[in-house]
């Protein structure tokens, strides 16, 4: 997805987020807004939204000396997750479809995005999603293809997230690659974060290799990317998975909350909808 | 008041929007938002609000080439208010505090701020604000001042407030000045705006010789800087009145509703919040 202008004031606001979020002192939040500014002023048009996502948070981390600000608030987050995951669980099991169940209790995990929401409810973002019509809806496509699949590449997207995402995994009944991003970014699950959700149990986890927002295969190791290359279906969680990898394929489905006005208008749907999406074949 | 970091995102939004409703192709967005980027970045620290807000207007009028990018919107704001005039006269006719609720009347209308809300709706606005506590409320004070005072300066906000405004004064029943802007400045009042919500048959409508936000009165004309000087009682309406007098003494009262969050802050009171507060003594 291409940047918008509107995304300017975004990126200025996410700046200042992280940078308090890091325990920033006033002079270093000044000198975060600076340098973003200096940034923003100089950034290429053609530049994707997640790469200037990568360094403002590069020029967060930097600034104020923490090399993982989101820790406590990911720690935070996968806590309260965890909390609701028995709950979770029946849902899915007394469900008449427990597969379309547990695609949007995963979906409803994707409110846990601190770069759009500080606050969010969980449970009650639950309970929406499990009545909510898809905007986007490839949900028959989806089934299809796990019914083809041998095993699924699941692109994680945020740390708490995860336990959401365990309950669609279990729900699978297949092998799973859940994986995880390199090193921190925003608060994205890294591997700490999907151990702490106790997603080792249910697939294999593996690193991206990269730490930049989404899944920019350029930065990721050649490793994931051979693993990419041989997937037969992957599930890709959140914006900026689809952002980077929206036009790579229709073994890709996108499942995501459209939680930013921007995204929404780019994907024709309105803010709050929810998205299960085959990607496209590849230009 | 001071410039908080916060105010940083909301700068460049401010400009975005600007530029759009002065029907600026998106050639032109693009020039506004790196200027606008440009001028943050080396915008001194002790500037006030109101004097960024300015630089940030200029560059849209300039680069737009449009020296009122908010004429429309100003003519639908009146338009709109006065169709409502009937009605609030009805009201403070009826009122057993025809004062009070002129007022109330008066400080609704300061919802109509293009900078914070594109879309307001005015007269659930009204309805609000009738029963609404004061969260700073000096109206006692106010109240005595009003019996001193042979005559009141009257600091104008926006275009389309003026009709409340005129509300206001016509409860008043003594001499009034209504002081409005000497050129176009986002959508506060012009002397055609006052013209247009016919306050000139309540009031006499002078000019502060000034097209900044507020009133910097080393920017205003020396006739509008001597009435200041005499006005025994003054009555000054919305944020940015208050940003850029607030310490100039006890003959001034602000009327305004909070609308943004770090004013909000700054004064102490919840988002939303009705003002009514004596300014300081000089320091």
């Amino acid at each position: 997805m291409k940047i918008y202008l509107d995304c300017y004031p975004c990126f200025l606001r996410q700046a200042l987020e992280a940078a308090r979020i890091g325990k920033a002192d006033e002079q270093q939040q000044r000198l975060v807004l600076d340098r973003a500014l200096e940034t923003l002023r100089l950034i290429e048009p053609w530049r994707t939204l997640p790469e200037i996502t990568d360094r403002i948070h590069r020029i967060v981390r930097r600034t104020v000396g923490n090399s993982d600000p989101y820790r406590a608030a990911k720690e935070t987050s996968t806590c309260h997750a965890l909390a609701l995951y028995p709950r979770l669980k029946t849902l899915v099991a007394e469900a008449c479809d427990p597969l379309d169940t547990a695609v949007r209790v995963s979906i409803a995990g994707n409110i846990i995005d601190l770069a759009f929401n500080l606050k969010y409810a969980l449970w009650e973002t639950v309970g929406r999603t499990l009545s909510q019509p898809f905007a986007v809806d490839d949900r028959q496509a989806f089934r299809e293809a796990l019914t083809r699949a041998k095993r699924v590449l699941y692109l994680a997207d945020n740390a708490g997230e995860t336990v959401l995402d365990r309950v669609l995994i279990e729900t699978l009944h297949m092998p799973v690659m859940y994986a995880v991003k390199g090193g921190p970014i925003l608060n994205d699950a890294t591997l700490e974060d999907a151990l702490a959700a106790g997603v080792d149990g249910a697939a294999e986890i593996v690193s991206t290799g990269s730490d930049a927002p989404g899944t920019v295969l350029r930065s990721c190791s050649q490793e994931f990317r051979q693993l990419y290359k041989e997937a037969d279906l992957v599930i890709a969680k959140g914006q900026a998975n689809y952002e980077t990898l929206s036009a790579n394929g229709v073994r890709t489905f996108f499942l995501l909350q459209a939680k930013c006005s921007i995204l929404a208008r780019d994907a024709g749907v309105p803010v709050g909808s929810l998205v299960l999406k085959q990607g496209q074949r590849r230009a």
